[in-house]
């Protein structure tokens, strides 16, 4: 597959995990053909916008039929990397390190959960998803050895600092970030994708509020 | 506090969590002032992104000594709601809705989490976070009396449209979404945050990809 790649703006990269969810769910129900309108309804965006993101990784689309199913699903697991099964380590056993160790085993097939550490005795030795959780000192070892491509860091801001620098000088350069630490100001040559559970709450409660003083103020206007 | 709620541009909103973050870092380290480029500085943004952004809501800063710390970062909490509590329930006590509850309970002021929903009989009964879990069965009774604001969706894809119907029939307009339910698709008179942890997945997938296959090409150049 040949496309430019520097054409790509974070917004279509951001949509397309959406339109492979979207088509994989159509395929599950056995849709054959779907059309850019359909695409766009369910993607809640407009036909010419899907038309203009497909048109970004190639021509999928045949005039009067619209896509076919499986292998748009197809061609854009195989833009996405999916099926690649990165080696990944998570560092911290905790809830959140848990949680995504199941979500990496059960629901994708981009990453291939090598290890996880912790520097706890009461978790080290434990079995998380299978995989006996190893003592954070073996971090560099093993990284090493198992050629790890991608750490998660899902320790607390102060200890996020010290695994990243450990784990960047063993050559890791992307990281799935669940830590509140700012890894691309001090390694901007790193790929980072954060999850900021908090902004997401906080970010829900001022639209509760807003919605709140909209309805206080409409309630003022019509006692006026 | 007065501002214009229509003139809010959701990237901002999107920022304003960071700022806040930002802030009490600051705060805690006993920062009395900070100027607007040294908030850029931190959200690797512009001095005059920073008071664009700020301006939104309201003047905060001083000519040639910039914001107050303590004073910002209060004004912006109160702005995101922060101090509210809006009454919250989690449905689904499997990994993800138990580190949701620990995440609301240690770190954020935005939500008080009121109780935990579960169909399962493993799950019924036992303590996650302090709140006993309970039947599902009980889900209108309970935020009806309660007068739950924010439903947290914290079970599968399959179980997430009956669960979203039967908490919007009992007044609940408010969700933080783990499911890849489309919520607002169905409802949209409803505030939903979404979160995709799979989507996040797959877009640092795309991103080491692109990568590989960018040295790839640049390999072939250099051995030509």
């Amino acid at each position: 597959m040949v496309y430019k790649r520097e054409k790509i703006a974070s917004p279509v990269i951001r949509r397309l995990p959406r339109y492979y969810r979207f088509l994989q769910e159509l395929e599950r129900r056995d849709v054959v053909n779907v059309s850019s309108g359909e695409l766009a309804e369910l993607m809640r965006t407009t036909a010419s916008q899907v038309r203009q993101d497909l048109n970004c990784f190639g021509e999928f689309g045949q005039h009067g039929i619209g896509y076919r199913v499986e292998t748009l699903r197809a061609e854009i697991g195989k833009i996405l990397g999916i099926g690649e099964y990165y080696p990944a380590v998570i560092v911290g056993a905790g809830n959140i390190g848990t949680t995504m160790a199941n979500q990496i085993l059960c629901t994708t097939e981009c990453f291939n959960l090598v290890a996880i550490f912790d520097n706890s005795e009461s978790k080290i030795g434990s079995v998380v998803t299978g995989l006996t959780v190893r003592n954070s000192a073996e971090l560099e070892d093993f990284c090493t050895k198992t050629k790890v491509t991608t750490g998660i860091l899902c320790v607390p801001r102060e200890a996020a600092e010290e695994i990243t620098a450990r784990l960047y000088n063993v050559g890791i350069r992307s990281f799935w970030n669940f830590s509140h630490y700012d890894i691309m100001a001090k390694y901007p040559d790193t790929l980072v994708e954060n999850v900021h559970l908090n902004d997401s709450l906080m970010a829900l409660c001022f639209r509760i509020k807003q919605n709140e003083l909209a309805s206080m103020e409409e309630a003022q206007d019509n006692s006026k």
